[in-house]
């Protein structure tokens, strides 16, 4: 076992206590992850507003995007020694055994893939504790070298955020010339005009006010359209291949699908409840809707080596970890840009 | 001018009445269709079903999947001479200037494809009027060539509910070992067996009850899942990569977004209104939803080229046209195996 502090949720809903608690003794298979920086996502404000119900037993930890080192690894670790630099993100298993994860889907294991938190350990049972604290055990297979060169705490974002958008932009196929639109700009969209932009693609931002058109034009977006213009979206009709929704909340999906031009793809991203469309939106130009959330192995990796080339990181706002509810409640009004990082360091 | 005889909604709705009326003269692109034979369709029922209010004026006269011979030409028609054996579907014009257009997608008319009834030409702006009538008078290019060697009867459908399955066969590049899921054995779903299993597809049919299990074999399709039964519902899960739904009313999708494996596609096709889904159901594999309508003029003729070769056309119950009344009643009982087509020859 080894020793790590962290924060968990109280039973009131919103906040977090600082906690020690023991991470597993290694498996043959497992690294250790001494963790210098963690991303705070809308997953996890979800989570922490959520029913403070049944907290007693299974404490409730978040973070689920975090960089560090590799502290110690178990006899059968191969891809990893200690002092690696390495990142981890939101599943941490799968089963191995079923058609997605022979098919190298592990995100969309038929078993449910085992999240880094909220989940169950496939061995012993035992509850997944997130990134909000020292360290994390987890098998090597779900470690990823994290590239030289890059700032660790604005490369934790993109093991969530990241993966979340580079997922639908390479299955996409989105290169050279691909018109791709961004709904709202904030953890995730900021990223995927960086991504988009980097791999070619011609960028339209979509933003609620004009106020973050400036921001959007210097992450490279070669286009801003204010979603509560009607006009301005009228004339942004039937122009994008593939729009990525990364708004968080339940809205009208309408008004995006116009947008698309023949043959193109709505992919929603940020909220992942029930949504409807009016068919004669897909019909009258043969759109599609689809949703997709992070992504496998491969593509995590691929990630990260494509921003290690491209010199890409998250725009975020680092806070040391004990002020973790200053960060919760400024992402809960919105206020940052775009991305908020625990360091880890005050733990000790 | 040409006089005609046809059928109008009168004012009690569902109702039609026999009267005569006037065809356009010919225009110099214009053709005459001495029609034959006339499907009778669920949109007519719709149509027909709707208010009462302003029929007066605008008579009302439904359909739109229609064959006969070439009566009549204009002075500039180069592909028709009189006598050939045509077919109309449910477009009669576009505007020819937009980009769906331009690309040869005139069901997609940015301006709106002028439909077979309902609609108002081009040019005079006089309403159409649909082909549940004697005759017909439309652009040549809007008109299909007839293969020989095919029951005029059983291809009048294919104008409307065939090219409608047809359209996201082609699109979604069905062929070889595609698995192609058929929900409502009905007007449209017979026919996307039919042409699936020609195409090469492995073909299962979805149909509410086990009634109809015998027929849908009968039809070609390789497997009949029961859509009451949950048992065999799931069964089906995450088996199929296209799934055409053709069922005439609003119902949950998420049962046959299931059933679709990695990057597969559910395109409703029977009822237009909203549709809700769930993200989640599209998320763990990718899936897309989408839904299309009728197709382009090079994909019609492809339709009727690859039927006369195959030898493929719709299952109908022939009715003279003075028994529509029955036909409305019956089709509204969801009491015809597959489609009712109007016989026309009694209109003298």
């Amino acid at each position: 076992m080894t020793l790590a502090t962290g924060y968990r949720a109280t039973t009131t809903p919103g906040q977090v206590e600082r906690f020690d608690f023991e991470r597993r003794a290694l498996r043959p298979d497992d690294v250790e992850v001494r963790i210098t920086h963690c991303g705070v996502c809308h997953t996890d404000l979800h989570a922490l507003g959520g029913s403070a119900e049944g907290r007693g037993d299974v404490p409730l930890v978040p973070g689920h995007e975090f960089v560090g080192e590799v502290a110690a690894i178990g006899p059968d670790v191969t891809r990893f020694v200690v002092g690696d630099p390495v990142a981890v993100g939101n599943i941490v298993d799968s089963c191995g055994e079923c058609r997605m994860c022979l098919a190298g889907h592990e995100n969309m294991c038929v078993d449910f893939p085992t999240l880094t938190y909220g989940g169950r350990d496939r061995i012993d049972g035992t509850p997944t504790l997130g990134g909000w604290s020292s360290s994390y055990v987890v098998r090597e297979s779900f470690v990823y070298h994290r590239p030289a060169g890059l700032d660790p705490a604005a490369v934790a974002p993109l093991m969530c955020a990241g993966i979340t958008v580079w997922e639908p932009l390479r299955s996409w196929n989105v290169g050279a010339g691909t018109r791709v639109g961004v709904v709202g700009l904030g953890g995730l969209g900021h990223l995927a005009v960086k991504l988009a932009v980097a791999l070619g693609a011609e960028v339209t931002v979509f933003t609620r006010t004009a106020d973050k058109a400036d921001d959007a034009r210097a992450l490279g977006a070669h286009r801003v359209v204010v979603s509560k213009d009607e006009a301005d979206m009228a004339a942004a009709g039937d122009s994008l291949d593939l729009v990525l929704d990364c708004a968080p909340a339940q809205h009208d999906l309408g008004p995006y699908l116009r947008t698309l031009d023949l043959d193109g793809t709505l992919v929603t991203l940020g909220y992942l409840g029930a949504a409807s469309v009016d068919a004669m939106d897909l019909l009258r130009a043969r759109r599609r809707l689809a949703s997709t959330g992070s992504g496998s192995l491969a593509r995590t990796q691929e990630l990260l080596d494509f921003c290690g080339e491209h010199g890409i990181v998250a725009a975020v706002e680092v806070l040391p970890s004990a002020q973790v509810g200053t960060a919760l409640a400024r992402l809960a009004a919105g206020d940052v840009r775009y991305r908020f990082t625990l360091d880890m360091g005050d733990l000790g």
